[in-house]
């Protein structure tokens, strides 16, 4: 499902030659990764989670996600943070256009003040549901932004009829969430221990929400049952995750390149490439190693950062994902007597400008400006192509990090700051 | 009103003698600047502009966004990309809360089809008004959106009430835009040609469509006063922008930084600081120099480059935009028996935690990490603070832009793959 493409990168790199040369390395971590023999293998319950997830989990879900929509209930709040955010906010976008949606979808994603007021002003006057995710319930701020918002909903609904209107995602046995959940009766979802939050979008943690939008989960897991199979391919010719992985370290540590662009010209990919900066930048970024990943929104950014990319320091390269066919498209009619001088674009749709304007702006920063882009194509959007690049991303900075060598599935930064944090907020 | 606070840099960095090393380069820029003798000079229309600006011309903009409030069009589209685009943003997140709007706003910053067919069909059935900002009209996608929006404007309206529902802001004698605008007798305000686009939220390009969406344009001007007139002062050490501007070029060539991490705890900021990004990128990015603009939105970002700024590549330094009192807080009540463990947050606000996330990401970040944090700190964020943030860094990137001998305000590279769109689009 998906086509690497190469043919924008410097002339100088012979990406067969790189693939052999890293050949012996691609080999021996993908055994190691079947084997869950690599560091951090306690964490790889993703790995079989889409082909071991059994029918009755899936049932439960759908079942308890129809009778969810049968309610009605026109604004749900999601609170989480992190992997589980990002890309649960991936698919919604790519899969539901974003003023084509029958439920108002609002997030919670940090402590800002002025946010949360305004929203829960809005909120006051709304039917609104609560969705709650967090493995622990120690994160702060799921922690904050639950007691903020459960005060609201008890206070407009009661305690009584607000069991109805909270689900919670879980640890089954740690931590203070699952306490509070069986308390108050909540219906809960489970979270698989082994599997990490930024890798976690195919268990309950995306997939419940995922289903209670109205998506249709079944097709994710399909798509990522495909990933699984095409990335399960040991010999690297035959497998384009570990491709990209090779070249994204040859670009790091042979071409000395300090930053990779996620870029998109489809806005509803972009919380998918902000997963990317998230998943590639937690499981790489440590031991003072690792590209600084950002990401491009196309074309607004070509007015931002494209003056850089084209001309700035050449510190970078790019990789965008790169979707062939638009789910709907627009044409053009005669207006304004040419005035704009326009009636040139007339023949093309919008979807095709679109992609002309990506086409070109590879061109010039390659041929004017000297940067490689790496294109991940795919054919067109939907809840299977989530599930593909999903699972095929999860695979590819696996062994991305190995090649680093870094434990792909730990943050030890992320709790330096929260450490901290913890502390100062205990001071008077 | 702007404090930068530097007690967040590297302990080797003696901020006194990096000023006193600047002094000379610093005097002799400024000198240059108030005498328009400057690369670019020709585009420093905005440097006197918060004064010159006329009190007709306040009143003809106040008279016309009244106007067009009182007939209480519950939708506007707005047209732009580019600097008009993140700037107007920015100060309409920073002045008026996401879920507090009497009207609706609607961008379109680019050419993704699935975005603006969903678009479209949610302004089929909506009551709206379209707001276009195109200094040349000639900027493909702006001009596109035109087609296709003032397309559903007639088709709903007709062409003879459409004119009541369209502004122009555009050059006032050159490009397509003016001849389209006077042909179908548009409402036009104009835009100086000594002004160029991401120095431009100060003149009509931002204060009509601001006007138009309720933020009061007086108090902005009388920020962007303070800023000229603190600003003008050609000592280092009394003047913030010029001391910004030397430590952004002194952690570039001295310390080999290559990105700028611009941040905000609070999430009306995000709009700001992705203007910076584009003030900084397109000013400075060019002849293979200059640091890689990017932005943090925390804390939600926390958990996403969280990790790297912490302990990954030490190539950045983060300059964060600081806010001392949030306009609205919340307070926590008793909740859950504790069993979330938060008691202990209970006597403290939202919007103090948030700042506690700050100041114990800045300490993690420099202690733990050892990397810089410069603060831009500010009392609250209203108009008057906008106008004043937006004047200041526009005075603090010229300068910063001459250091590295570059001129401030062209952006050579954003033509290159221009040109080549346009003749991809024109091939058969």
């Amino acid at each position: 499902m998906i086509n690497l493409n190469v043919k924008y990168l410097e002339k100088n790199i012979n990406t067969k030659k790189v693939f052999e040369d890293y050949k012996g390395n691609v080999s021996k971590y993908s055994n190691l990764i079947d084997e869950k023999k690599i560091k951090g293998a306690e964490m790889l319950g993703w790995l079989d989670y889409p082909k071991e997830i059994s029918k009755d989990l899936i049932q439960e879900i759908e079942g308890y996600a129809k009778k969810f929509r049968s309610k009605n209930i026109k604004n749900i709040l999601v609170i989480s943070i992190g992997g589980s955010y990002t890309a649960l906010r991936a698919a919604v976008d790519m899969c539901i256009p974003p003023y084509n949606r029958d439920v108002n979808i609002y997030y919670v994603p940090g402590i800002s003040s002025n946010y949360i007021y305004s929203l829960k002003q809005k909120l006051e006057k709304e039917d609104f549901s609560i969705i709650v995710i967090s493995k622990s319930g120690g994160t702060i701020e799921p922690a904050i932004s639950l007691r903020i918002f459960y005060e609201l909903l008890i206070k407009k609904y009661g305690v009584e009829e607000s069991k109805n209107r909270v689900v919670a995602i879980t640890s089954e046995t740690k931590g203070s969430l699952i306490k509070i959940a069986k308390k108050y009766n909540w219906k809960t979802f489970f979270i698989p221990e082994d599997i990490g939050g930024r890798f976690s979008a195919l268990c309950p943690v995306g997939l419940v929400p995922m289903a209670m939008l109205g998506l249709d989960i079944k097709n994710i897991i399909k798509g990522a049952l495909k990933a699984r199979k095409d990335t399960s391919n040991k010999t690297i010719e035959k497998n384009t995750a570990y491709q990209y992985a090779v070249l994204r370290h040859y670009f790091y540590s042979k071409l000395r390149k300090k930053i990779e662009v996620f870029g998109s010209y489809d806005e509803e990919n972009f919380y998918f490439i902000e997963h990317l900066k998230q998943l590639f930048g937690e499981s790489e970024g440590k031991n003072h190693k690792g590209l600084f990943p950002t990401i491009a929104r196309y074309t607004t950014d070509l007015h931002s950062i494209g003056q850089f990319l084209q001309d700035g320091s050449p510190i970078f390269f790019e990789t965008l994902l790169i979707v062939k066919n638009a789910n709907k498209d627009l044409k053009f009619k005669k207006l304004f007597d040419d005035l704009d001088n326009l009636d040139y674009v007339i023949q093309k749709t919008v979807g095709e400008i679109n992609n002309i304007a990506c086409k070109s702006t590879m061109e010039a920063h390659l041929l004017d400006g000297g940067s490689s882009t790496i294109q991940i194509v795919v054919e067109k959007i939907d809840e299977e192509t989530f599930g593909y690049l999903y699972y095929w991303f999860s695979k590819s900075v696996t062994m991305s990090a190995l090649l680093l060598n870094q434990n792909p599935f730990d943050q030890p930064g992320v709790e330096a700051y929260k450490k901290r944090m913890i502390d100062n907020i205990k001071k008077k």
